[in-house]
């Protein structure tokens, strides 16, 4: 399961009182070899939290030896002492760990502006190498959890090798490369720059498409690492494929636990000019407050999709466009369509489908409904 | 009062049956002259309203002599049959005033994507088009509104002259020339050039400077009406400060009316590289949900602050980031500065300012918190 589903990892989860809860709070994931490659995808916030920066320099030469992840602190906007603060942490998992502190990944996530609480952090860090197990990879899973309801973790299987890994996210769920805490594990023999190209094509199809609340955070983090240990070696696209099949299953598991959310929305958008006018839609539909709303309150609202499609520079023509939701074409040729009333929104998975009639290309988008709940944790609550 | 404070306008209020509340639905504002010259800006919405591509014709030789408007139904998304139904709206005015209908300007308000019943609103039409007066300006200004919770009006006097407004608007608040139904008439005497550099310098300074949800409508137009009935003739400085008066201080109506806003926030952003790089930053912390919820809760989440700035294309240095809220400097150098503890939020009116330490340049933004009663009002009714 998760991230120790893979061989040559061990991971451990520990109460580090980072969290008021007294949940666990700091995980570490070990990678034991033989091999020791990385790659990863960072946001492209340029407010960029302290382990972002440091974890940055780590994976620039594909090796990763170890991950110390905590929740409770995103260590973001921290200044000097927060990149020093993020250095010691690292430090401490290498000496526990007899590797070198350089090749220690830090991801931290929690309320931003806050120095963390580093004599806490570091009894916790001693204390998760110490736990490594084979089967620590579902204590991991849960250690980095904020606001999420449950863990996330996800395993694809190969001939001989696997995938696996966790997620964490909540809230501040928008695009940009990565979008979220992320680690994935394989035992795949590879080469470094194939796993590159299989983590960015992964995330590209998967947490880039994945928008929440419109909110990019500081902290987002997607790692990918490689222990070569089940000694078989798939081709490049096999291992294209597992790794995208886990983060997809991940970055629904991140949708469907949205704060406060009661609807999964698939924004599809069809025959567009191209890709990127596909996405460009789908994200203005999946940001728009109103139509949120609307969802929400089991409302078909398509006037609010139109509105939202006008706002965009997509090619089409307004008076060709339609709109289904749920499977009723409740918009045609940019005017009414089948009657609203036939739109049965009780379920919690929603459709809906813009056609543009532009081009061949398309683009799905998830999102969810804005609701009291999400108002309510993000306003009782300093996350 | 409102439209009828300037000489030589006539206005009314009427019911015509398009509320289901039975409140007053259709309005007209009669330029009765000298002149009748007009300028106007509309949506940028690529999805229009009927009534958006009627006036936007009507308006190209800058000459208005009426203008109808109607609650109760956006007429957006409504096909062909939805613009010939805005051109016999504006035939019917048109006949019962004894003008062209190519000078009569139609505004319209309400859901997307149904058509309106147009015996109620022609009936409603004759019967506005018999009230009205030189007093009619406040029931005017109260058949335009929908989810506002009292009408919007505004008068400035010159030496002489006066100009006068009324304007809707309680969601889809989101700036692109123009963000709502607004009407301003004067009875200064102008050139048609003038009134249009007037207009535009005020619509920019005001009414593209409000967001409340990010969300642009179809139907968002301001019509300034000139009449010359004063017989006096203001310098184009003078004409364009009295309109830039009158348009900001129904700007601030609106997002003080803005659905469920709890608190009014101005984000200020100072010392950026260019006017453009303070509007994206500011706009950028405007549309953020997880800081609109903060407020909402009183809590002074800068970090949230910090996240919206670093998705900017804006000049600056991460590390060189202020944020003050409320006249606490929360933020200093891009991290932790005095204890967010010290902010009081209990005021309705927030101030946000951030410094970018990257220019000169400055400027404001005006937007709201994000609440339950938002949620609540744009899941449990249809606008």
């Amino acid at each position: 399961m998760s991230v120790t589903a893979a061989r040559g990892f061990r991971a451990a989860g520990v109460v580090a009182g980072l969290k008021s809860s007294g949940a666990l709070d700091v995980a570490i994931v070990r990678n034991d070899g033989p091999d020791q490659y990385a790659a990863a995808v960072f946001t492209s916030n340029r407010v960029e939290a302290a382990p972002v920066t440091w974890s940055r320099q780590v994976v620039s030469d594909a090796r990763v030896d170890a991950v110390v992840l905590n929740s409770g602190g995103a260590n973001a906007c921290t200044g000097p002492q927060g990149f020093l603060d993020t250095h010691r942490t690292a430090e401490a998992a290498a000496d526990a760990l007899g590797v070198s502190a350089g090749d220690v990944a830090v991801c931290s996530t929690g309320l931003i502006g806050e120095l963390l609480p580093m004599d806490a952090l570091l009894t916790g860090v001693e204390r998760a190498a110490d736990t490594l197990s084979d089967e620590g990879g579902p204590r991991a899973a849960e250690a980095i959890m904020t606001t999420d309801t449950r863990s996330k973790q996800s395993v694809v299987t190969g001939d001989g090798w696997t995938v696996g890994g966790m997620a964490k996210g909540a809230g501040m769920l928008a695009p940009a490369l990565a979008t979220m805490l992320v680690v994935v594990t394989t035992d795949a023999v590879v080469d470094p720059a194939d796993l590159e190209t299989a983590l960015r094509a992964a995330t590209a199809a998967t947490f880039d498409r994945v928008d929440s609340d419109g909110c990019q955070s500081t902290n987002d983090t997607v790692l990918l690492l490689a222990s070569g240990a089940s000694g078989v070696r798939p081709s490049a696209a096999e291992l294209q494929q597992a790794v995208t099949g886990c983060c997809a299953e991940l970055a629904r598991a991140l949708v469907a636990d949205a704060e406060g959310a009661h609807h999964d929305i698939a924004i599809e958008v069809r025959t567009a000019a191209s890709e990127e006018d596909a996405l460009e839609v789908a994200r203005s539909v999946a940001r728009n407050n109103l139509f949120k709303c609307a969802v929400f309150g089991n409302d078909p609202n398509w006037g609010r999709v139109l509105a939202a499609v006008g706002t965009t520079t997509a090619a089409f023509d307004a008076a060709r466009l339609d709109v289904a939701i749920n499977g009723v074409q409740v918009c045609r040729a940019g005017g009414v369509g089948e009657d609203r009333s036939l739109v049965d929104l009780t379920a919690r998975d929603v459709s809906v489908v813009v056609d543009l009639h532009a081009g061949e290309a398309s683009a799905t988008v998830w999102t969810n409904d804005l609701t009291h709940e999400y108002v309510h944790e993000n306003s009782a609550y300093s996350t």
